[in-house]
């Protein structure tokens, strides 16, 4: 339930409003450095206040690791790290202690919990990926072992949208805008589309694609467990998270042989002409590059009057206070790449397992 | 691997050319009445040869209860199921013993294995889901006591699209054609040209839309356990899906004043006024219609040359023989269902346990 | 709940008056060859009928493979069997369908599940171990790659007990008489002993000892996961099983001092000079012998009147008809070796997984 | 590896010279009332330097809950906690960097993972049951209002033990002596010995029993879940524990005929007149007393010179130097009713999900 994983394994907790919220990374191979300058910099990544067009919500976020580090690797043991939660002003959520926010979690968590920690939206906070991207740093100083490159970008929002193919882009130029676009005449489009909806008290949704290369061929299982079903988990489990596709995804106007993937011989290497299965075939990874897409509602907070149900069933109206994110997309970044990076790791390590001889 | 859900868990296995396919549910409660006919029905359902525009390879597909029932309810023992297999003729498959076809199976379970059945696909066969089916069908039969309602239609095939919103069809029209359409005119269409698409020896894609009616509030888990994510691992571990959206899904171009779902006190009842939650917020269901589409490429075997690469590394060309199943749409409708009804059963099970006191 | 371990993963279902019993081996390795005549003769040796001390229920016990195996080796697919029931007369059993039998899963399967298959036991008959011994055969053929090498025997029946230190005896002679006893003076006590409680229509326990050689050093888990827990979670997983210890087990009276294995450089070799531990330190095997042993009460089916209440709560006399098994340990041996097995092989894939870059 | 459970799940983590150890505790059930001083309480009573029979290493244990508490309630989300270590003096461990200590999990840790955190030797350190303790006395809480009651007691140290039968002490005096055993006499004895073994810098041994008053009938699953299965796993994780046995255990020389638990209608109840099964029958609880032992050996660690091996292979003699703990049983106490807590709670709720209509 707040495990994620089945051999490198992520069990995460933590509220906005309780002491600190963390993880405990169970399964990470023994031996492996961890850079915790890199560590800290995803997290930092993540973090709310980084430029003009997020939630100026200042948070430190510093991780400290509680175990399963030894002279700076680690040992096999459990990983258990925390982040401290500050300015915890409970008085800010006082209006929202009786109120349903729309398509918030406050009515499905009164429903199926029958108590609510209505100060931060419980395990709904945002605040609940900083585990995630813990995870998610350790497993890429693995998978740099491995040669496995994961990037993601932001790549519609709104109605400004980048093409479809990650090809035409020089995916090096994500981290140089706040909208982490890589075209930076868009990026400059998608920020002024931000900075307007941000005017206007309300936000926008969009998508990221996310392009992972380098993965050797045979990762994920046949069945239920088939990669690209444990990425578009990954990825559905991320808040606001509506959709998902790989490879050619919902673009189904096309027959089979124009989406069939010819191999090749490539001097020596098998090869495919072209990549509509996204680098997975049958649930399975062919070498070549993952890519896959990641559709984002726009953030339910809004600076405007809403309509609702307050606990008692009344009819009210309900406004948030304060400041807002217009758009969850740039910091939504690095989580798509976390989550990512934990599942390739995860499926790396269990394709050892049941490997050949 | 072979295993899905956390307490109603099915655990499936057999290839297409071995003695039998079946699978194992474990965790259903005790005192089901399982209804024979309705099952077999399902099965009959998914089966080819059903229609001129399917596949007619013919599949009598009768299934056999093993265990688990007693005087035709479930004794809470698990419930293990048989469909044996029939025209095992494995010369068929002779001329693609040595190469891989594109966007098959076939090349990915060669690196990941390194031994491969190259009859029929092993288990990427489309024979796989008949286990899923049969669980499907028990685990309809207990919703059914909930009041829980499953439809699944085909709405788009090629270009040929439904509008989005389900609520504009009569969807118990839904069975009354051979594409599982609720529009009769658009259906029409469809089967036109899945017909066309068939005398070219080609094949199509399209999307399956989803509707549960009756899920109370409460079930799904909020982090990893997301009620979607659970959805969406389900349909996408189904062959050939390369989707998947719930709710507004994909579409984002509007804004947060615009999506947010008010609620209002109706008679009583906490109610939304829009639903673009899809039925499920913070990952948990809020009682509304869930509501889900799912994306299928088009089925990789064509009648058609195509260039591919042997098992020495050869460039090559392969060619189907016999017939092939030009859209596997229709025969997918139960397929979604079913993994609908599987993952709903196994969220509702799940709550009890960890329920208020 | 019916599947056990966490790679190697063995789902069992079946009853003893159903149409089979069976099972699904999913995560064995690929390309590992079975041989079916030692898969069978494994088989073979629990199945009842062996000798004239044990039930004379005559079953033939076929296994039949479904799936998985592809030109007789393993290809990575989950390995579906089944074994069909024989002489399902159910009328024996009318008698027990009112009333609890003493000792047995009669009244807390009613308790559970409001529902019983009275007629044989339900998921608590013997007939369940033939999954397990399938299961373990297919892992022993695993673990002789690796020269892991199981051999388990009867150490003690009712007062009649072997020496405690496995070393001293010839344990290839285990399956030279019915009781698999490695001293033949004892076994034939035994025997004896275990006649004379037939006769009497009465039952008798006594224990096993299991001896696993070749064990590399650094299978098992820390914590949770330690190598002698889930064997011990294994062997008591087994009908009638009451104790479980491993290496000095239960002897507790002696001191630290003389208990510790010291460590001693054997030719290049870290070796024990002593192995109270029984192979297995800090939960994680040591290279050394593993040895454990597994205490059986006496069969709850006697052939006397006992005292009981029925399913209305009324006082009433039951007494079993037929004929009984006296003693289940000579058929346990092999049941105790395939969990070992299983225990092992599941551990050892899991230890690569999770191994050293 | 490092999570216990299904339902109500503990992830631990930590070693006793990293930050702090701790846990998450998944799957608990909202609006429980949370006994901030009955925890804390359970924690002192597995502190060391309670008594003079104990290692004197101060350790304050004061426990932190970090999230999943709201207004000293359950919220249903994650529950995480950390214990902070103190006095982590790395310098007394220098001598034991190099040598492997005979029994300790030096070697096999070493040999596992290739990298071992010598000072206190990692996850096997003691310290790691703090986390236990703590879901342990979460679940106890939760067990209060089903009325189910959990007590452990030393039974045996060394050579000097109680009668096997529990019910002729008085259990609520367990708590009145420095061993933890309900009889005043044997008491005396038992810690005349402790302190006897501690003069000479020795360890002993003994066992505990544990017993469980309160259970329904009907907790448990039939097969590889068997109630005593998931116990014995639970209390084998336990450092130093060597055997598990519930009911008649290993005491195998008595027949059918008498270990035989005859059922008899106790005014409207269905009673057994003897408990030879320990409250589980075929793997569920029938509602009698469950009771089980617990075998620990000696600790490992004593002051005396020991041969053993260096890192480089090198014979060579090790002496621990300064206190040490001479026997773990009355600290053990705790951490053996925690675990069956866990245990017991854990089969409560997986009950409730597959429970009848």
């Amino acid at each position: 339930m707040n495990t994620f994983g089945t051999i490198f394994r992520l069990t995460s907790f933590g509220e906005s409003h309780g002491a600190a919220v963390g993880g405990v990374i169970d399964g990470c191979p023994p031996g492996l450095e961890l850079d915790m300058d890199f560590i800290q910099s995803e997290l930092d990544r993540r973090r709310p206040g980084q430029s003009r067009i997020t939630t100026p919500r200042k948070e430190a976020d510093k991780v400290e690791f509680l175990s399963g580090v030894f002279e700076n690797k680690t040992t096999g043991a459990p990983i258990g790290f925390i982040v401290r939660n500050e300015n915890q002003q409970s008085s800010d959520y006082d209006n929202i202690k009786e109120a349903f926010r729309p398509s918030h979690a406050d009515f499905t968590y009164q429903q199926k919990y029958g108590i609510r920690d209505y100060r931060g939206g419980g395990r709904s906070s945002a605040r609940e990926t900083i585990a995630r991207v813990v995870a998610g740093a350790v497993a890429k100083l693995y998978l740099r072992r491995l040669n496995i490159d994961i990037t993601a970008y932001t790549s519609q929002v709104g109605d400004i949208a980048l093409e479809n193919d990650y090809r035409i882009y020089d995916l090096s130029r994500t981290e140089d805008n706040f909208v982490r676009c890589p075209d930076p005449d868009i990026a400059e489009q998608m920020i002024k589309l931000i900075q307007e909806v941000r005017y206007q008290g309300d936000t926008i949704g969009g998508t990221i694609t996310c392009v992972v290369k380098g993965t050797p061929a045979g990762l994920g299982e046949p069945v239920f467990g088939k990669l690209h079903a444990m990425l578009g988990s990954a990825m559905l489990s991320i808040n606001a998270v509506k959709g998902f596709e790989y490879g050619s995804g919902f673009s189904v106007v096309a027959r089979g042989s124009e989406v069939n993937d010819s191999f090749y011989n490539d001097n020596g290497r098998v090869n495919t002409r072209t990549n509509n299965s996204g680098g997975i075939q049958a649930g399975i990874s062919n070498g070549q590059d993952i890519y896959f897409r990641v559709a984002f509602k726009p953030v339910s907070t809004i600076l405007r009057e809403q309509q609702t149900v307050d606990m008692h069933g009344n009819d009210t109206i309900i406004k948030a206070r304060g400041r807002h994110d217009p758009c969850v997309l740039p910091r939504a970044v690095p989580i798509v790449e976390a989550m990512a990076a934990i599942t390739l790791l995860d499926a790396y390590l269990l394709s050892k397992a049941t490997a050949l001889f």
